[in-house]
Protein backbone atom coordinates (compact mmCIF):
# COMPACT_ATOMS: atom_id res chain seq x y z
CA UNK A 1 0.00 0.00 0.00
CA UNK A 2 1.46 3.28 -0.98
CA UNK A 3 1.28 6.74 0.85
CA UNK A 4 -1.66 8.54 -1.19
CA UNK A 5 -3.36 5.04 -0.76
CA UNK A 6 -3.31 5.04 2.93
CA UNK A 7 -4.34 8.96 2.90
CA UNK A 8 -7.76 8.04 1.12
CA UNK A 9 -8.07 4.88 3.33
CA UNK A 10 -8.02 7.87 6.15
CA UNK A 11 -10.37 10.18 4.40
CA UNK A 12 -12.65 7.69 3.51
CA UNK A 13 -13.11 5.55 6.85
CA UNK A 14 -12.69 8.64 8.75
CA UNK A 15 -10.80 6.86 10.96
CA UNK A 16 -6.91 6.72 11.21
CA UNK A 17 -7.23 3.67 13.74
CA UNK A 18 -5.23 1.01 13.65
CA UNK A 19 -6.43 -2.01 16.19
CA UNK A 20 -3.36 -3.90 18.07
CA UNK A 21 -3.66 -7.78 17.93
CA UNK A 22 -1.99 -8.27 21.40
CA UNK A 23 -3.90 -11.44 21.31
CA UNK A 24 -2.98 -13.34 24.58
CA UNK A 25 -4.38 -17.03 25.35
CA UNK A 26 -4.64 -16.19 28.78
CA UNK A 27 -7.32 -13.38 28.39
CA UNK A 28 -9.29 -14.23 25.56
CA UNK A 29 -13.11 -15.75 25.88
CA UNK A 30 -12.82 -18.70 28.20
CA UNK A 31 -15.43 -20.48 25.88
CA UNK A 32 -13.01 -20.09 22.82
CA UNK A 33 -10.38 -22.33 24.08
CA UNK A 34 -11.87 -25.45 22.82
CA UNK A 35 -11.60 -23.99 19.44
CA UNK A 36 -8.52 -25.65 17.47
CA UNK A 37 -6.38 -22.31 17.02
CA UNK A 38 -8.37 -19.92 19.74
CA UNK A 39 -6.19 -16.85 18.56
CA UNK A 40 -7.47 -17.52 15.23
CA UNK A 41 -10.74 -17.19 15.91
CA UNK A 42 -10.65 -14.25 18.22
CA UNK A 43 -8.49 -12.86 16.12
CA UNK A 44 -11.33 -13.56 13.05
CA UNK A 45 -13.94 -12.24 15.33
CA UNK A 46 -12.15 -8.75 16.11
CA UNK A 47 -11.00 -8.05 12.86
CA UNK A 48 -14.82 -8.82 11.77
CA UNK A 49 -16.04 -6.33 14.15
CA UNK A 50 -13.60 -3.72 13.70
CA UNK A 51 -12.63 -3.51 10.15
CA UNK A 52 -15.28 -0.77 9.37
CA UNK A 53 -13.91 1.44 12.24
CA UNK A 54 -10.04 1.57 11.60
CA UNK A 55 -7.57 1.47 8.60
CA UNK A 56 -4.83 -0.67 9.95
CA UNK A 57 -4.21 -3.63 12.15
CA UNK A 58 -1.10 -4.59 14.17
CA UNK A 59 -0.34 -7.62 15.41
CA UNK A 60 2.41 -7.29 18.14
CA UNK A 61 4.72 -11.08 17.69
CA UNK A 62 5.53 -11.13 20.94
CA UNK A 63 2.01 -12.57 21.41
CA UNK A 64 1.99 -15.32 19.17
CA UNK A 65 5.64 -16.00 19.81
CA UNK A 66 5.00 -17.14 22.88
CA UNK A 67 2.78 -19.86 21.81
CA UNK A 68 5.68 -21.12 19.69
CA UNK A 69 5.94 -22.25 16.22
CA UNK A 70 1.77 -23.24 16.61
CA UNK A 71 1.58 -19.24 17.52
CA UNK A 72 3.03 -18.20 14.35
CA UNK A 73 0.37 -19.99 12.61
CA UNK A 74 -2.10 -18.25 14.06
CA UNK A 75 -0.21 -15.42 12.88
CA UNK A 76 -0.05 -16.37 9.57
CA UNK A 77 -3.31 -17.44 9.19
CA UNK A 78 -4.39 -13.43 10.63
CA UNK A 79 -2.37 -11.92 8.28
CA UNK A 80 -4.42 -14.07 5.63
CA UNK A 81 -7.16 -13.80 6.76
CA UNK A 82 -6.83 -9.58 6.96
CA UNK A 83 -6.00 -9.45 3.49
CA UNK A 84 -8.44 -11.52 1.79
CA UNK A 85 -11.07 -10.26 3.44
CA UNK A 86 -10.70 -6.55 3.93
CA UNK A 87 -7.95 -5.68 1.51
CA UNK A 88 -7.31 -1.80 2.21
CA UNK A 89 -6.22 -2.69 5.73
CA UNK A 90 -2.66 -2.28 6.56
CA UNK A 91 -0.91 -4.32 8.34
CA UNK A 92 1.82 -3.65 11.00
CA UNK A 93 3.81 -6.70 11.95
CA UNK A 94 4.92 -5.22 15.60
CA UNK A 95 8.47 -7.40 15.60
CA UNK A 96 10.50 -4.42 16.58
CA UNK A 97 13.59 -6.42 14.63
CA UNK A 98 16.91 -5.12 13.72
CA UNK A 99 19.92 -7.21 12.47
CA UNK A 100 23.30 -6.66 10.54
CA UNK A 101 22.07 -6.02 6.85
CA UNK A 102 22.24 -9.94 5.07
CA UNK A 103 20.59 -10.79 8.73
CA UNK A 104 18.08 -8.04 8.92
CA UNK A 105 17.36 -8.70 4.63
CA UNK A 106 15.67 -12.29 6.44
CA UNK A 107 13.48 -10.55 8.47
CA UNK A 108 12.39 -8.31 5.75
CA UNK A 109 11.71 -11.49 3.43
CA UNK A 110 10.00 -13.21 6.19
CA UNK A 111 7.58 -10.41 6.77
CA UNK A 112 7.10 -8.98 3.80
CA UNK A 113 7.41 -12.34 1.50
CA UNK A 114 6.41 -14.77 3.63
CA UNK A 115 3.87 -13.46 5.98
CA UNK A 116 2.38 -10.42 3.61
CA UNK A 117 2.64 -7.86 5.86
CA UNK A 118 2.61 -4.03 4.88
CA UNK A 119 5.07 -2.60 7.70
CA UNK A 120 7.76 -3.96 10.25
CA UNK A 121 8.60 -2.39 12.99
CA UNK A 122 12.03 -2.11 13.82
CA UNK A 123 14.72 -0.69 16.54
CA UNK A 124 17.06 1.56 15.01
CA UNK A 125 20.43 0.66 17.33
CA UNK A 126 22.25 -0.86 14.78
CA UNK A 127 21.81 1.95 12.49
CA UNK A 128 21.21 2.25 9.09
CA UNK A 129 22.15 -1.30 7.33
CA UNK A 130 20.05 -3.01 9.93
CA UNK A 131 17.31 -1.09 8.18
CA UNK A 132 17.88 -0.98 4.31
CA UNK A 133 16.32 -4.49 3.35
CA UNK A 134 13.29 -3.18 4.08
CA UNK A 135 13.10 -0.53 2.26
CA UNK A 136 13.71 -2.38 -1.07
CA UNK A 137 10.46 -3.61 -2.04
CA UNK A 138 7.83 -1.09 -3.64
CA UNK A 139 4.18 -0.89 -1.25
CA UNK A 140 6.37 -1.84 1.82
CA UNK A 141 6.81 0.28 4.82
CA UNK A 142 9.49 0.08 7.55
CA UNK A 143 8.55 1.94 10.91
CA UNK A 144 11.65 2.75 12.74
CA UNK A 145 10.67 3.43 16.85
CA UNK A 146 11.92 6.80 17.99
CA UNK A 147 10.21 7.52 21.08
CA UNK A 148 8.85 4.79 22.81
CA UNK A 149 5.91 5.03 25.44
CA UNK A 150 7.53 2.97 28.06
CA UNK A 151 9.15 5.09 30.85
CA UNK A 152 12.28 3.60 30.33
CA UNK A 153 12.62 5.32 27.18
CA UNK A 154 14.04 7.71 29.73
CA UNK A 155 17.01 5.41 29.66
CA UNK A 156 18.60 6.01 26.68
CA UNK A 157 16.14 7.45 23.79
CA UNK A 158 15.69 10.92 26.32
CA UNK A 159 19.50 10.66 26.79
CA UNK A 160 21.10 14.34 25.13
CA UNK A 161 23.88 14.12 22.73
CA UNK A 162 27.15 16.18 22.17
CA UNK A 163 24.79 18.62 19.66
CA UNK A 164 22.12 18.96 22.30
CA UNK A 165 19.84 16.80 20.49
CA UNK A 166 17.84 13.69 21.82
CA UNK A 167 19.02 10.61 21.04
CA UNK A 168 15.57 10.13 19.69
CA UNK A 169 15.85 13.59 17.16
CA UNK A 170 19.11 12.01 16.05
CA UNK A 171 17.21 8.90 15.04
CA UNK A 172 14.83 11.08 13.31
CA UNK A 173 16.71 13.59 11.64
CA UNK A 174 19.70 10.43 10.96
CA UNK A 175 17.69 8.08 9.72
CA UNK A 176 14.72 10.36 7.79
CA UNK A 177 17.05 10.16 4.91
CA UNK A 178 17.22 6.06 4.36
CA UNK A 179 13.80 6.74 2.92
CA UNK A 180 11.10 8.87 2.74
CA UNK A 181 7.81 9.63 3.79
CA UNK A 182 6.63 7.31 1.10
CA UNK A 183 8.33 4.17 2.95
CA UNK A 184 9.40 4.99 6.45
CA UNK A 185 7.31 5.72 9.60
CA UNK A 186 8.06 6.59 13.00
CA UNK A 187 6.39 4.98 16.35
CA UNK A 188 6.13 7.92 18.65
CA UNK A 189 4.02 7.02 21.76
CA UNK A 190 0.99 8.95 22.82
CA UNK A 191 2.38 9.52 26.13
CA UNK A 192 4.82 11.53 24.92
CA UNK A 193 2.50 14.04 22.99
CA UNK A 194 3.81 16.99 24.33
CA UNK A 195 6.68 16.02 22.05
CA UNK A 196 5.09 15.62 18.67
CA UNK A 197 4.95 19.26 17.72
CA UNK A 198 9.10 19.33 18.36
CA UNK A 199 8.81 15.52 16.17
CA UNK A 200 7.11 17.20 13.35
CA UNK A 201 9.60 20.04 13.28
CA UNK A 202 12.03 17.36 12.33
CA UNK A 203 9.42 14.66 9.86
CA UNK A 204 6.81 17.38 9.23
CA UNK A 205 5.41 14.58 6.22
CA UNK A 206 5.94 10.95 7.62
CA UNK A 207 3.16 9.24 9.19
CA UNK A 208 3.88 8.22 12.63
CA UNK A 209 2.75 5.20 14.36
CA UNK A 210 0.91 6.62 17.75
CA UNK A 211 0.31 3.32 20.53
CA UNK A 212 -0.28 4.64 23.93
CA UNK A 213 -3.92 5.62 23.96
CA UNK A 214 -6.25 3.26 25.89
CA UNK A 215 -4.80 1.24 28.72
CA UNK A 216 -1.13 3.07 28.35
CA UNK A 217 -2.95 6.43 29.17
CA UNK A 218 -2.49 8.67 26.31
CA UNK A 219 -4.89 11.44 25.46
CA UNK A 220 -5.92 11.20 21.32
CA UNK A 221 -7.35 14.79 21.56
CA UNK A 222 -3.45 15.73 22.48
CA UNK A 223 -1.64 13.39 19.43
CA UNK A 224 -4.19 14.59 17.12
CA UNK A 225 -3.39 18.37 18.19
CA UNK A 226 0.30 18.09 18.32
CA UNK A 227 0.83 15.65 15.95
CA UNK A 228 -1.46 15.90 12.97
CA UNK A 229 -0.36 17.12 9.64
CA UNK A 230 -2.12 18.06 6.26
CA UNK A 231 -2.06 13.89 5.19
CA UNK A 232 -3.46 13.15 8.65
CA UNK A 233 0.69 11.52 9.52
CA UNK A 234 -1.14 9.87 12.16
CA UNK A 235 -1.77 6.02 12.79
CA UNK A 236 -2.97 5.50 16.56
CA UNK A 237 -3.21 2.30 17.90
CA UNK A 238 -5.31 0.91 20.91
CA UNK A 239 -4.80 -3.01 21.85
CA UNK A 240 -6.63 -4.44 25.02
CA UNK A 241 -9.08 -1.54 25.64
CA UNK A 242 -10.72 -2.25 21.93
CA UNK A 243 -9.96 -6.31 21.95
CA UNK A 244 -10.90 -7.30 25.63
CA UNK A 245 -13.67 -4.48 26.14
CA UNK A 246 -15.34 -7.84 27.14
CA UNK A 247 -14.29 -11.27 27.65
CA UNK A 248 -18.13 -12.95 27.27
CA UNK A 249 -19.61 -14.19 24.20
CA UNK A 250 -19.97 -10.09 22.97
CA UNK A 251 -16.33 -10.08 22.98
CA UNK A 252 -16.29 -9.24 18.83
CA UNK A 253 -19.60 -6.58 19.63
CA UNK A 254 -18.16 -5.09 22.20
CA UNK A 255 -14.47 -4.81 20.75
CA UNK A 256 -16.47 -2.99 17.63
CA UNK A 257 -18.47 -0.31 19.91
CA UNK A 258 -15.10 0.34 21.01
CA UNK A 259 -13.31 0.97 17.95
CA UNK A 260 -16.27 3.05 16.64
CA UNK A 261 -16.42 5.01 19.84
CA UNK A 262 -12.89 5.64 18.88
CA UNK A 263 -13.39 6.26 15.22
CA UNK A 264 -15.91 9.15 15.85
CA UNK A 265 -13.58 10.92 18.35
CA UNK A 266 -11.38 10.92 15.18
CA UNK A 267 -13.36 11.77 12.68
CA UNK A 268 -14.22 14.85 14.66
CA UNK A 269 -10.55 15.17 14.94
CA UNK A 270 -10.09 14.91 11.32
CA UNK A 271 -12.81 17.67 10.81
CA UNK A 272 -11.00 20.35 13.21
CA UNK A 273 -7.28 19.63 11.73
CA UNK A 274 -7.50 18.76 8.15
CA UNK B 1 23.41 -22.59 33.27
CA UNK B 2 24.73 -20.52 35.45
CA UNK B 3 28.38 -18.46 35.40
CA UNK B 4 30.38 -21.19 37.17
CA UNK B 5 29.23 -23.23 34.88
CA UNK B 6 30.32 -22.16 31.98
CA UNK B 7 33.84 -20.94 32.69
CA UNK B 8 34.14 -24.72 33.87
CA UNK B 9 33.23 -25.33 30.65
CA UNK B 10 35.68 -23.31 29.16
CA UNK B 11 38.49 -24.69 30.98
CA UNK B 12 36.96 -28.27 30.44
CA UNK B 13 36.61 -27.93 26.71
CA UNK B 14 39.66 -25.51 26.53
CA UNK B 15 37.27 -23.38 24.08
CA UNK B 16 34.80 -20.25 24.11
CA UNK B 17 33.41 -21.05 20.73
CA UNK B 18 29.93 -20.95 19.95
CA UNK B 19 29.22 -21.91 16.94
CA UNK B 20 26.57 -19.65 14.49
CA UNK B 21 23.24 -21.77 13.49
CA UNK B 22 22.38 -19.45 10.96
CA UNK B 23 21.35 -22.29 8.64
CA UNK B 24 20.14 -20.50 5.52
CA UNK B 25 17.90 -23.31 3.04
CA UNK B 26 19.39 -21.85 0.24
CA UNK B 27 23.01 -22.90 1.19
CA UNK B 28 22.95 -25.84 2.70
CA UNK B 29 24.38 -29.09 0.82
CA UNK B 30 21.62 -29.93 -2.13
CA UNK B 31 21.27 -33.03 -1.04
CA UNK B 32 19.32 -32.37 2.33
CA UNK B 33 16.68 -30.19 0.61
CA UNK B 34 14.68 -33.74 -0.15
CA UNK B 35 14.02 -34.29 3.40
CA UNK B 36 11.37 -33.38 5.70
CA UNK B 37 12.58 -30.71 7.85
CA UNK B 38 16.59 -29.87 5.99
CA UNK B 39 17.28 -27.16 8.37
CA UNK B 40 16.85 -29.16 10.99
CA UNK B 41 18.52 -32.50 9.76
CA UNK B 42 21.84 -29.83 8.81
CA UNK B 43 21.55 -28.34 12.64
CA UNK B 44 21.56 -31.86 13.51
CA UNK B 45 24.65 -33.01 11.62
CA UNK B 46 26.46 -29.69 12.57
CA UNK B 47 26.00 -30.05 15.71
CA UNK B 48 26.86 -33.67 16.16
CA UNK B 49 30.36 -32.66 14.36
CA UNK B 50 31.22 -29.76 16.26
CA UNK B 51 29.99 -30.28 20.03
CA UNK B 52 33.31 -31.48 21.28
CA UNK B 53 34.80 -28.07 20.15
CA UNK B 54 32.38 -25.42 21.27
CA UNK B 55 30.70 -24.50 24.16
CA UNK B 56 27.64 -23.37 22.76
CA UNK B 57 25.29 -22.76 20.03
CA UNK B 58 24.16 -19.29 19.01
CA UNK B 59 21.02 -19.83 16.05
CA UNK B 60 19.57 -16.41 14.89
CA UNK B 61 16.20 -16.55 14.83
CA UNK B 62 16.31 -14.60 11.57
CA UNK B 63 17.23 -17.90 9.86
CA UNK B 64 14.27 -19.21 10.86
CA UNK B 65 11.29 -16.81 10.66
CA UNK B 66 12.43 -17.04 7.08
CA UNK B 67 10.99 -20.33 6.50
CA UNK B 68 7.20 -19.26 8.28
CA UNK B 69 6.10 -20.97 11.17
CA UNK B 70 7.67 -24.03 9.79
CA UNK B 71 11.27 -22.53 10.12
CA UNK B 72 9.69 -21.83 14.11
CA UNK B 73 9.20 -25.61 14.36
CA UNK B 74 13.03 -26.03 12.95
CA UNK B 75 14.69 -23.85 15.56
CA UNK B 76 12.44 -25.85 18.31
CA UNK B 77 13.42 -29.22 17.17
CA UNK B 78 17.19 -27.72 16.83
CA UNK B 79 17.32 -26.51 20.56
CA UNK B 80 15.48 -29.78 21.88
CA UNK B 81 18.11 -31.85 20.08
CA UNK B 82 21.07 -30.05 21.38
CA UNK B 83 19.05 -29.74 25.17
CA UNK B 84 18.66 -33.42 25.35
CA UNK B 85 22.17 -34.56 23.70
CA UNK B 86 24.81 -31.55 24.55
CA UNK B 87 23.12 -30.49 28.02
CA UNK B 88 26.34 -28.85 28.95
CA UNK B 89 26.08 -26.67 25.71
CA UNK B 90 24.99 -23.01 26.38
CA UNK B 91 22.11 -22.30 23.34
CA UNK B 92 21.97 -18.12 22.47
CA UNK B 93 18.69 -17.37 20.84
CA UNK B 94 20.17 -14.58 18.64
CA UNK B 95 16.34 -12.47 18.43
CA UNK B 96 17.92 -8.89 19.49
CA UNK B 97 13.99 -8.60 20.41
CA UNK B 98 12.85 -5.60 22.86
CA UNK B 99 9.28 -4.31 24.01
CA UNK B 100 7.48 -2.30 26.70
CA UNK B 101 7.76 -4.58 29.94
CA UNK B 102 4.71 -6.48 29.35
CA UNK B 103 5.18 -7.37 26.10
CA UNK B 104 9.00 -8.47 26.50
CA UNK B 105 7.32 -10.70 29.44
CA UNK B 106 5.95 -12.39 26.51
CA UNK B 107 9.63 -12.61 24.41
CA UNK B 108 11.12 -13.68 27.79
CA UNK B 109 8.75 -17.16 28.40
CA UNK B 110 8.48 -17.98 24.74
CA UNK B 111 12.66 -18.25 24.42
CA UNK B 112 13.00 -19.33 28.07
CA UNK B 113 10.05 -21.71 28.87
CA UNK B 114 8.26 -22.09 25.21
CA UNK B 115 11.61 -23.18 23.11
CA UNK B 116 13.74 -23.81 26.50
CA UNK B 117 17.18 -21.63 25.44
CA UNK B 118 19.68 -20.00 27.94
CA UNK B 119 20.10 -16.70 26.56
CA UNK B 120 18.75 -13.98 24.43
CA UNK B 121 19.77 -11.32 22.57
CA UNK B 122 18.14 -8.08 23.47
CA UNK B 123 18.40 -4.51 21.67
CA UNK B 124 19.02 -1.84 24.47
CA UNK B 125 16.62 1.05 22.78
CA UNK B 126 14.02 1.24 24.91
CA UNK B 127 15.62 0.65 27.88
CA UNK B 128 15.12 -1.10 31.37
CA UNK B 129 11.61 -2.00 31.37
CA UNK B 130 12.43 -3.90 28.07
CA UNK B 131 15.18 -5.61 29.51
CA UNK B 132 13.96 -6.35 32.78
CA UNK B 133 11.22 -9.54 32.63
CA UNK B 134 14.72 -11.00 30.91
CA UNK B 135 16.59 -10.94 34.09
CA UNK B 136 14.07 -13.04 36.64
CA UNK B 137 14.73 -16.59 35.53
CA UNK B 138 17.39 -18.21 36.92
CA UNK B 139 20.16 -19.56 34.95
CA UNK B 140 18.99 -17.43 32.39
CA UNK B 141 20.56 -14.67 30.87
CA UNK B 142 20.06 -11.27 29.24
CA UNK B 143 22.65 -10.27 26.09
CA UNK B 144 22.63 -6.67 25.06
CA UNK B 145 24.00 -5.15 22.28
CA UNK B 146 26.69 -3.28 23.23
CA UNK B 147 28.64 -2.32 19.82
CA UNK B 148 28.02 -4.22 17.11
CA UNK B 149 30.04 -5.73 13.77
CA UNK B 150 27.87 -4.10 11.16
CA UNK B 151 29.70 -0.58 10.09
CA UNK B 152 26.16 1.18 10.61
CA UNK B 153 27.22 1.07 14.01
CA UNK B 154 28.49 4.24 13.83
CA UNK B 155 24.50 5.57 13.08
CA UNK B 156 23.97 5.76 16.37
CA UNK B 157 26.18 3.20 18.90
CA UNK B 158 29.41 5.28 18.57
CA UNK B 159 27.79 8.38 18.59
CA UNK B 160 28.93 10.97 21.42
CA UNK B 161 27.09 12.04 24.17
CA UNK B 162 26.69 14.72 26.42
CA UNK B 163 29.53 13.58 28.77
CA UNK B 164 31.19 12.82 26.15
CA UNK B 165 30.53 8.82 26.33
CA UNK B 166 29.65 7.09 23.05
CA UNK B 167 26.03 5.71 22.80
CA UNK B 168 27.32 2.10 23.70
CA UNK B 169 28.99 2.92 26.86
CA UNK B 170 26.24 4.81 28.50
CA UNK B 171 24.45 1.38 27.19
CA UNK B 172 27.23 -0.42 29.50
CA UNK B 173 27.27 1.87 32.11
CA UNK B 174 23.53 2.46 32.73
CA UNK B 175 22.63 -1.30 31.96
CA UNK B 176 25.33 -3.02 34.07
CA UNK B 177 23.06 -2.40 37.15
CA UNK B 178 20.05 -3.76 35.61
CA UNK B 179 21.32 -7.29 36.48
CA UNK B 180 24.87 -8.83 37.39
CA UNK B 181 27.82 -11.09 35.79
CA UNK B 182 25.49 -13.99 36.51
CA UNK B 183 22.67 -13.08 33.98
CA UNK B 184 23.87 -10.25 31.74
CA UNK B 185 26.40 -10.14 28.68
CA UNK B 186 26.77 -7.75 26.41
CA UNK B 187 27.17 -8.23 22.34
CA UNK B 188 30.96 -6.77 20.77
CA UNK B 189 31.49 -7.41 17.79
CA UNK B 190 35.37 -8.60 17.35
CA UNK B 191 35.69 -6.25 14.32
CA UNK B 192 35.52 -3.72 16.94
CA UNK B 193 38.54 -5.25 18.92
CA UNK B 194 40.52 -2.33 19.71
CA UNK B 195 37.18 -0.84 21.63
CA UNK B 196 37.43 -4.06 24.17
CA UNK B 197 39.91 -2.82 26.57
CA UNK B 198 38.04 0.04 26.97
CA UNK B 199 34.72 -1.46 27.34
CA UNK B 200 36.66 -3.89 30.06
CA UNK B 201 37.25 -0.80 32.23
CA UNK B 202 33.52 -0.76 32.43
CA UNK B 203 32.70 -4.06 32.42
CA UNK B 204 35.32 -6.05 33.69
CA UNK B 205 33.67 -8.88 34.94
CA UNK B 206 31.09 -9.71 32.21
CA UNK B 207 30.68 -12.21 29.68
CA UNK B 208 31.03 -10.89 26.36
CA UNK B 209 29.66 -12.22 23.05
CA UNK B 210 31.80 -11.23 20.04
CA UNK B 211 30.69 -12.34 16.45
CA UNK B 212 32.33 -10.87 13.18
CA UNK B 213 35.33 -13.60 13.31
CA UNK B 214 35.74 -15.92 9.68
CA UNK B 215 33.65 -14.37 7.45
CA UNK B 216 33.39 -11.12 9.14
CA UNK B 217 36.87 -10.42 9.43
CA UNK B 218 37.34 -9.82 12.91
CA UNK B 219 40.01 -11.57 14.30
CA UNK B 220 40.48 -13.61 17.16
CA UNK B 221 43.96 -13.00 18.52
CA UNK B 222 42.84 -9.79 18.97
CA UNK B 223 39.74 -10.17 20.58
CA UNK B 224 41.93 -12.66 23.31
CA UNK B 225 44.15 -10.29 23.70
CA UNK B 226 41.91 -6.97 24.55
CA UNK B 227 38.81 -8.61 26.01
CA UNK B 228 39.57 -11.87 27.86
CA UNK B 229 39.96 -11.59 31.63
CA UNK B 230 40.27 -14.24 34.33
CA UNK B 231 37.09 -16.22 33.56
CA UNK B 232 37.86 -15.61 29.99
CA UNK B 233 35.13 -13.57 29.97
CA UNK B 234 34.18 -14.47 26.12
CA UNK B 235 32.07 -16.63 23.98
CA UNK B 236 32.89 -15.87 20.50
CA UNK B 237 31.19 -17.00 17.58
CA UNK B 238 31.41 -18.14 13.93
CA UNK B 239 28.80 -19.12 11.99
CA UNK B 240 29.42 -19.32 7.97
CA UNK B 241 32.97 -20.12 8.06
CA UNK B 242 31.86 -23.23 9.97
CA UNK B 243 28.89 -24.08 8.91
CA UNK B 244 28.96 -23.59 5.41
CA UNK B 245 33.13 -25.10 5.14
CA UNK B 246 31.97 -27.46 2.76
CA UNK B 247 28.17 -27.71 0.69
CA UNK B 248 29.29 -31.65 -0.34
CA UNK B 249 28.46 -34.82 1.15
CA UNK B 250 31.05 -34.00 3.74
CA UNK B 251 29.60 -31.02 5.07
CA UNK B 252 29.59 -32.03 8.85
CA UNK B 253 32.68 -32.98 8.66
CA UNK B 254 34.35 -30.34 7.09
CA UNK B 255 32.52 -28.19 10.18
CA UNK B 256 34.05 -30.68 12.84
CA UNK B 257 37.59 -29.44 11.16
CA UNK B 258 36.49 -26.28 11.14
CA UNK B 259 35.85 -25.80 14.43
CA UNK B 260 38.65 -27.79 15.98
CA UNK B 261 40.79 -25.96 14.03
CA UNK B 262 39.17 -22.65 15.87
CA UNK B 263 38.92 -24.64 19.16
CA UNK B 264 42.60 -25.39 18.65
CA UNK B 265 43.53 -21.20 18.57
CA UNK B 266 41.77 -20.70 21.43
CA UNK B 267 43.15 -23.51 23.99
CA UNK B 268 46.52 -21.57 23.16
CA UNK B 269 44.57 -18.32 23.86
CA UNK B 270 43.22 -19.51 27.05
CA UNK B 271 46.64 -20.73 28.13
CA UNK B 272 48.50 -17.49 26.79
CA UNK B 273 46.40 -15.20 29.71
CA UNK B 274 44.53 -17.45 32.04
Amino acid sequence: MNYDELFCNVKRKKSFLAVGLDSDIRKIPEFLKSKEDPIFEFNKAIVDATAPYCIAYKPNTAFYEQNGPAGMVSFEKTVRYIKDNYPDQFIIADAKRGDIGNTSKMYADAFFDTFGVDAVTLSPYMGLDSASPFLEKDGKWLIVLALTSNKSSQDFEQQIMQNGDKLYELVLKCSSSWGSKENMMYVVGATKAESLSDIRKIVPDHFLLVPGIGAQGGSLDDVAKYGMNSHCGLIVNSSRAIIYASTNEDFAEAAGKEAEKVQKQMELLLEKYI
